[in-house]
């Protein structure tokens, strides 16, 4: 039973936007054949999209890797003081979709990303979440 | 492709076991009939567990959910400094291996669960890993 759309976490004030963290996993969808990962287009593609503005307060990095190897291409969305989600089943033009999610998430007083208003991509694709580790008060 | 095994984040210095953060999901395995959760029983069993010593610095708490669903039953191991692990596939006689992961986690000087001497249930039910969001110095 999923519960995910209910917030859980101690609410922020009202304020700016939280910086966000989009980490692409630049191991998946490695082929072997000499081409770059599928993942390094993925994260080359949220740069450029990010660079073409909008997106808000996000920084944009490589991991190896989010061992959510069976669900490829994966990413992950995460803020300091709020959750952590991490998508798989993503391909080359997912970009957008997680600038979106990254955005939701930056602009949510909870610290959760709406279900409301996410990319399709973002609710079928969701792996896992996991809320701020510290300080515990955030959590139930 | 896996790069499970390869740290990548920047080695700690030696030092005491850094404090790890347990979350078990309490909505997972819930049936329907009045009878709590599994997952209840599950985080149950991991605080005796650990009130029977030996798992050194923990926090247990509850979470509502981990969105890993489809894969239930959920926890997470965490730490501050380090990654952070998602589990599925888990079951009530999961605990001990649970705090096992704990401890490996918080006695990590690279802030990585080491791939050797992880239980079994902690390889095969691994559903991703997240390195620590900030500072991202700590990524390549």
């Amino acid at each position: 039973m999923t519960d995910e759309t209910t917030p859980d976490v101690s609410a922020r004030g009202p304020g700016a936007a939280a910086p966000v963290t989009l980490l692409v996993c630049v191991t998946c969808g490695a082929e072997g054949d000499g081409k770059p990962p599928r993942g390094e287009a993925l994260l080359a593609a949220a740069r450029a999209a990010d660079a073409a503005g909008g997106s808000g307060p996000i920084e944009i990095a490589p991991v190896r890797c989010l061992a959510n190897c069976k669900r490829a291409l994966s990413a992950a969305l995460g803020r300091a003081d709020g959750w952590t989600y991490v998508f798989g089943d993503l391909d080359g033009a997912s970009a957008g979709d997680l600038l979106e999610g990254a955005r939701l998430l930056a602009a949510a007083e909870d610290g959760l990303m709406p279900w409301r208003g996410r990319p399709e991509r973002l609710k079928r694709g969701l792996v896992a979440r996991i809320p701020p580790l510290f300080p515990s008060k955030d959590r139930p």
